[in-house]
């Protein structure tokens, strides 16, 4: 199998991050990273975007600090490891900006495309959206608090918008998405990963 | 006098900080601020840039966190005292990223002007150029070790591809720009401030 960039996407608490880390463990050849952050000078910028207070920053400036993190993970993470044979998988990359800077502030829509379009270009392989209820998902996020709700924090309205626009992009390209339906045990969803992956 | 934004550019050393505060004690109503920082997010984002090995950031990233640092200091101290009737003074503006970013990865310098039309816009009523030999400015500037030396520990070369990057946008745009002598005395390169200003 050659070497592929997989990516997962979906709402706080939908157990993305649980899935991307077993599939991490399933494949022979595989390294797991995230974002924002997954490279040294990434996790650096990540520190300023997860904490502090919700309006700290607006959201055009937000968009900048994602894209220059997501430019350091590509640039040092990323490309390095797919060069070298090795398969990626990433807990979120730019379709997360997509969603949050973008279908929240839909006037802010053409800027997150044109900032990706000249500065990352790079598309994943493979997005497995894990897709789920957001009044579950906001539950298992809010429970285990870790210092980074920055975004949780925003609340259930927020993460409905979120949804939607993870299901909407999916939508668009059904060649580079596959849908999982998250509202089940961890092991029926695992098996929908496999499926999607192998 | 209406409020003006006015920016002071030139290579380390050259003296425009000096000049640029001293404009501020002058001129009855205005602030003094500068760039990488001038705003609480902004001097965060500054620490990242200014700190650690010449070759920590690829210039691509560089220029996202510059150009997200001017961001938050065009909303939070630049526009907001320029509506309230206060002149703003900075030490260092965009014309900074098109020299340091542009004018040394010739290859980069579509991408500095994409990402300022698309995300900052705003240019300075007036830049003030300090124009100096490069040798002189550099002595200064290793004089003075602020732990913040990333950009100086470049070298000779560097700042002279610095100053050819300056006087040409000063030459491109000479409505905007007034290029002052910068190997003279203190005194003198005041006068010539002060002339250019009032």
């Amino acid at each position: 199998m050659t070497a592929r960039f997989i990516t997962f996407e979906g709402i706080d608490g939908s157990g993305k991050s649980t899935q991307a880390r077993r599939l991490g463990d399933a494949l022979p050849n595989a390294i797991l990273t995230r974002e924002p952050g997954g490279s040294t000078g990434a996790e650096e910028i990540r520190r300023l975007l997860v904490e502090g207070e919700p309006d700290r920053w607006s959201a055009e400036t937000e968009l900048l600090l994602f894209t220059a993190a997501r430019r350091d993970h590509l640039e040092k993470t990323i490309r390095p490891a797919l060069e070298r044979g090795i398969t990626v998988i990433s807990d979120r990359f730019a379709d997360s900006t997509r969603v949050y800077q973008g279908a929240t502030r839909g006037d802010l829509r053409s800027k997150v495309d044109a900032l990706h379009s000249l500065m990352i270009e790079r598309e994943p392989d493979l997005t497995i959206l894990i897709d789920m209820d957001p009044k579950t998902a906001l539950q298992r996020g809010l429970a285990r608090s870790s210092g980074e709700d920055r975004f949780e924090d925003m609340g259930l309205e927020f993460q409905q918008a979120l949804r939607t626009g993870f299901l909407d992009l999916a939508k668009q390209d059904p060649a580079r998405w596959r849908v999982i339906d998250g509202n089940r045990s961890i092991e029926d969803v695992w098996r929908s990963v496999q499926a999607a992956v192998l």
